[in-house]
């Protein structure tokens, strides 16, 4: 299985990135986590974008707030797929990152998930791994069936306790 | 190569799907292009996106509109990665159909493209069929060099006409 | 009376359920209350929805967030009234809820209340059964004319300390 | 079958109405149009309001642009489901309206649905009288069929048209 | 001196309120509090505008914060100058009260002030009265020089604590 | 009856004013209209409304747009009420000229007006001169009394057009 | 004198690039103009970017949309000022460039202007010149009398024909 | 070195300021801080910014919120360079501020960077002194050094701890 890599634009972003690794643990996934900052390293950004298929990744995630460049930048220097994560870390509610890292012009696309997203971000690159992994792709797929069931269990508790029907 | 999947929830959404179907034309990829609107044809939407893997699909775009639902319900049926397209169809200028597409709740990711951006998904598409096909990435990079000569030119160009620089 | 369906796409919902609920049993309604997700147990939600009128509901009321799909993913399978309340679970203080709710495309209708409107959803479910029930509409009535004489009693105490006209 | 009352702020929403009223043809629906302005006649948009139910309506919807008070002051006045249409008739694409509309204060509720959406107003209005009405739910059913077939159409023309998969 | 009007659409706005009547007392102003809701007492709130300027009032001050129609409410029943105060009562940190509140249709001003503008709101009411009243214009321009005097002292202090410009 | 003045701060918004002009030529009001921008001839924007009161004006309107300061910046040299009406004169529909008209710090108020808003601006200065002008105020309420007939008329041409309630 | 330099994304933005040149003309400044992507020529625009306080610019203005990153990449690889034009290249009518130029991290300045605003844009870059040039200071100070001029006729022509005083 | 002057709308900005100044301070730079309202002490901010340039002043920060004016009204006095710091002060996270400091018209530009960017207002101050003082370019060129390398310290420490590749 390639490599996932996490790049986060600020080590404040942490706690996003912490929800990506989680999963990717779960998954046992190969991944590395760094902090590049599209503007204060940016050099060192596009170095490791640009050797990042040759170093055996398979996929880049990168997060960052406010004017969120970094998934942006990364995806400039290479054509391996590129997932943003918008983050929230100004006063704007995480508007700003999710319209810088989304609005991307023709030519330069980032996969762009949620706000704060980090478990999304890893799932997403772990299914993009799994298009040419089968059995990737069935644990994936084991994954949905066990959160399916979890959501029915709550239903079981939650509609036992609440229904009011026999008037 | 794995086939792409392009799904409109309208076929009003033509335009977007064309500029799609534009790139993966030039890249000579396997692709097919349905109608399937998340709320009129929900059955069969799902339906798709439960046989999509098995019927050879690699990715699958879901183009959309308003209250953008169609990303998010393939997603919800399969574990191939979905890439959303918001587009523009109702007054807001597409802003509903982006929050619609890309907020995603944990566990279901959609990789979100910008708002109308048919070349980007068609493009992001391919990225993650190259993961693993070396040659196909070689094609990308290839089209990045020729986006860049593209720009290079017209900087000569324009360079040429408008500094004023021997005062 | 028919029964009403309380739909919520996460457990953590339930306090906006909650407010719904208090007002159905202030009417003493009969009503069920399930967590299915749009995303997470898509089926479910669906096979509810298809079966809800032969079940005996009257109305759903759908609640969710983010980029809240529940609300049209149960429209989309019934043609009972279907109440949306986008509610308030990201950064984004729920507007992506909302227009996620409102913004229905033509021919699947959503009938949305407030961000967080649980006691609002409640209502008016009990208006849409009171049109062919004239009992519960006069207790409707009541309880306006309830809430009238609440507001009336503090504008009473309000303006009695705080009128100061007799310069 | 209850009269449907759709009741406009200004005759500049018309446009909006006609949508609603050539469903409300469609299915033969009982229906009076009205021009009344929350704030230009509100005491006939009241004296609508108090007299509605005994005047044998069942559902009414209002259209508004702007500060779009109507659909509120309407329901402060009638405990009968009142649905709302926020309209763009500003420089805000109607989101002035929008919030206008659904934002609205515990105990009174407007159902609204999309801006500009006058087809959907309807067919919630259609929805809401056949919650004891089996025919008129039988021919909603029945209408969502022949969406659903004029999608399938369409994906039918569309996906000869455009997929390339014989690679 | 004609008497001022401080009406608000539910008492939780009493926080703003108080901004006001502070404002109205620090100039000895007559002054009436109420609470009336646009939808909860619309009668009451109708009744109180019809008979304002004959019951000696000057201006109407309103305070309603979600999809604020109070000031909307009022202004359609007298023309007596309407002051609306949009405040925050929501998740949409009160944008939903100022759209609702300013973007009124031709015909029906309401004169809007800052989100939560109490003090504000009390200050245009009394510039309001001095247009006929110069003694009352006068103290306001008093206050405005005092106003002016704090920033200047709240400047020497700060200046000379922070300028480092001897270098 | 005190003249009413109308700055504009580009001529760009003329035909904002005139639809204030046309107002106070209606009434026969007394007006005089300027073009003075906030920052482009600040000194004249400034020494006018220091004078305005003495000059024998009443009310002040202001028209501007993007960061919009030219209420505000009279607002600051006078005590006289300032209208303020935010005008769409750029990309962002007037939102950006609403909220620099109407966010106005404690102390120096501007009674804001919708987008564009060009009659209510002029119907709110002659609400404030009515104040203390019985004869403005009924011809004020005679104004009204004609929209809400103008609006009635429509109402009755478009309901004989439209009710289909005979079946 | 030091050069300007006006880099553009994309040679669409040339309209707002015009706007900048023609101010600069009429100042006789030196400058260079370029068309540099953030991402499809990134190594360009950095290299220009590392270079350009050795080939004697003084100061360099980036134009972009969309997910607008050219003045953050330019800013992060000079200390040069750089000044951001967001400009309205997408449906969002340029708030997505706007967020995306101002909002960046702490560290890396970059000072934006107003969307599409070409002319402040060049203005600004010979404010900042002419910090350390008076002959520069003086032509800024002539060029603004000049526009207060213009604004000051034409507030005599509309004053003249709008005035209606002396009833 | 020319002195840079800090304005602060009010005083409850200073935490803003305070950033500001321990740049300053880190720079040795020259500096003044005072609290100058736009509204409030108009004539004393006008005066500031009228005399800023020959008081030795070579830039001009502003900062303000909710309908921030103060760097416009500086702007508006003098052909200094103003840079304009957006602040929350305001229930709508300084999005007010951002827009009513950014939209400035054509002609009076100002500097604007992020919302409650201090620190880069500072650093944007210094780059303006820095392009004709060769010493305090090569001073900022160090200081991004440091910034760079403290990223790539935080990199090294983390990309130890999480990296997961050897599987």
């Amino acid at each position: 299985m390639k490599k996932i890599a996490i790049l986060m634009g600020s080590d404040s972003d942490l706690p996003i990135v912490q929800k990506a690794v989680d999963v990717l643990d779960e998954f046992g996934a190969s991944y590395e986590v760094h902090v590049y900052s599209a503007h204060r390293t940016a050099d060192e950004a596009r170095d490791f974008a640009i050797n990042a298929r040759t170093a055996g990744f398979g996929v880049i995630i990168a997060v960052a707030g406010m004017a969120a460049h970094l998934a942006g930048a990364i995806a400039a220097n290479t054509t391996l797929p590129v997932i943003g994560i918008p983050c929230k870390s100004s006063n704007l509610d995480g508007i700003d990152a999710l319209l810088s890292t989304v609005q991307m012009p023709s030519g330069i696309p980032v996969a762009t998930v949620a706000i704060n997203g980090g478990a999304n971000a890893a799932l997403l690159s772990l299914e993009i791994l799994a298009v040419s992994d089968d059995k990737l792709a069935d644990r994936l797929d084991e994954k949905r069936k066990e959160m399916s069931k979890k959501v029915l269990e709550k239903d079981r508790m939650i509609s036992l306790r609440f229904n009011k029907t026999e008037k």
